[in-house]
């Protein structure tokens, strides 16, 4: 096939593609949701992604389409099949990221652990639930959730009625963790899969804050990790990038808790950390190109998120101290003006001790608090 | 200052800045020479540089200019600092670099080793600079000369007839070295240097073709280049890159070869082997930002250039044999067509055994002959 890729969407994900698509010799064009997005460099059409008309013509000349998100509609998706147009991942792929009621019956179809969990429709459902399952459920909205947004801790039958209202929901159990984990693998549509190392991930609020790699202690879980995200991956017939978020339990056991289609905050490190980063892979992914090796470079990566940013001012601001303090720090900044919470950047450091790696990670991020 | 970049020419040199400017958050803008130049993806202008109207237009919103290659006219460059435009390298220094008849009174002032030289105005100059130096002499035109153009071995004092009808020439003994080495450094505008362990490089027909790093057994020289070119970088008041082309002579002393004042062949294994690459580099330094740690990732790192490509095809098209055989090596294609020694690409790798990553190297490179 050719080596014109087609993004859609021009947040942070589609501009990291960039770098690796300049070094590749790749062409990478974006449809971007507005001018100026993260991914503007790459902008080749600005439009609704909702929209068939807007995302067939942006797709007309590519030789493949991908995504920044998830939340291209199953209508639109069908009209680039129709088209002749490849995606990747594939729309039957897609969907059971963009819904996640489908993607707990097509995991628990597959074999694969997950949350004691249920279709909820009513009141009452939650209710039987919350019964169930000592009281306490999350509850999630099947579409559109991310980074906290569409899930809600419920401890009453009645405290989702806003959500019952337009539709079902999705109930879980409230899972003990000792931890999260991700598991990012690659996947190109020949078959062939390539893990990086299980990483550990903290979120707050919902976000994710900070990410360790290789996770540390993981010991045996590492293995049982890439096999879960691996069976997936084929199980699903995934194409690209995917990332399985996971508890590992106060006894121990591991339970997929998300996916992502795409290239993955949890897979950040990579860009230092891996032989081959996460958006190299997705680009070679997409393209039925051999993938690359996903070593570590270093015993040890963290990257920690940049959210908010500095108040009324920009990352590259705050490089003159930032970047005197911490040589040996890499910095990522979106392109994106600093609001409370938004992801406008990271940051990763790597090295041999987890301690200090960490430290230096965190204070090196800290330089762009508001 | 603030944070947008204009690069004047658009070859691979301002296409792999692209990379780091999306990471950092930075604006690379470039002055390219034709539509689909290299680095067109961050094309704002095409146009030619050696119009004063055309460069002062391009540069007309940027914070700082800087250069693709050496060969903006200075009297272009003494149009941009009329208009108040911080151009890095300034031009006094980028001069150094232009014209090897002053950069070798420069070094040679500055105490630098240089081999033998004189200015050669005529037949009967070479004549005698032939005689004083064994019959042989290096002959180089002072301004334009590049991988290997503009430079002639002579035995005969009617040898350099063309060039001296044009004016002067540099006149230089035929050095019998061991090797060449490249040391490369970065400075900031207030002072600051920072070295990347020095680089053995090899040369076909003049054009580079191989670089490892660090130059295997250099031992003390290692030093001695450090501070030479830091000695250079200060003494010439040079900011950005600044590449010392070196060679190592049978009796194992130091002779500076030739000066650029640019990211540099000689430098592209830092994009993988160095915490900080040469791109990423030149960009604080211009930008007058903290320079980044310079140290490698890997204990030895070689590149090997794609000379010509493959014929009638392009780099990406021989991906699928050449990433399948070589998930470890970094492949990197300059978006050129093929042409007979047209640099059109490198590959990098990097490990612990120099005979296995060299050899590794090569190989990956293999795939794309012609």
């Amino acid at each position: 096939m050719g080596s014109v890729i087609g993004v859609v969407g021009g947040g942070q994900l589609a501009r990291m593609m960039i770098p690796p698509a300049v070094a590749l010799g790749v062409e990478l064009r974006v449809l971007a949701e507005i001018d100026g997005a993260s991914a503007a460099l790459a902008a080749t059409a600005v439009g609704d992604y909702r929209d068939a008309a807007t995302v067939l013509g942006f797709a007309a000349d590519v030789d493949v389409v991908t995504f920044d998100h998830e939340h291209v509609p199953q209508d639109v998706l069908a009209h680039l099949v129709g088209a002749g147009i490849p995606v990747r991942p594939r729309p039957e792929a897609l969907e059971v990221a963009q819904d996640k009621l489908v993607m707990r019956r097509r995991l628990a179809a597959l074999g694969i652990p997950v949350p004691v969990w249920a279709e909820v429709r009513d009141r009452d459902g939650l209710a039987a639930f919350l019964d169930a399952n000592g009281g306490a459920a999350v509850v999630k909205t099947p579409k559109g959730g991310y980074d906290g947004k569409g899930v809600r801790i419920v401890r009453s039958a009645d405290a989702a009625d806003d959500w019952l209202a337009t539709g079902a929901v999705l109930a879980e159990e409230l899972v003990e963790f000792r931890r999260e984990l991700a598991q990012l693998v690659a996947r190109r549509p020949s078959g062939d899969v390539a893990a990086w190392p299980l990483a550990e991930t903290v979120q707050r609020d919902g976000v994710c804050a900070e990410v360790t790699a290789p996770a540390p202690g993981a010991g045996k879980l590492s293995d049982e990790a890439r096999d879960l995200a691996e069976a997936i991956a084929s199980g699903l017939d995934v194409t690209g990038v995917l990332a399985v978020e996971l508890f590992e339990t106060t006894e121990g056991r591991l339970l997929v808790n998300e996916l992502a289609m795409r290239p993955h905050n949890s897979g950040h490190w990579t860009i230092e950390g891996a032989v081959t980063s996460q958006f190299e892979q997705h680009l070679r992914a997409v393209l039925d190109l051999p993938l690359g090796d996903t070593s570590s470079h270093s015993p040890v990566s963290v990257m920690v998120n940049v959210l908010g940013g500095p108040a009324g001012a920009t990352m590259p601001d705050r490089y003159p101290d930032a970047l005197a303090a911490h040589p040996d720090v890499k910095f990522h900044s979106y392109g994106k003006t600093s609001r409370p919470g938004r992801k406008v950047g990271h940051v990763t450091a790597t090295g041999t001790n987890l301690d200090e790696v960490r430290a230096r990670a965190r204070a090196a991020a800290a330089f762009f608090d508001a």
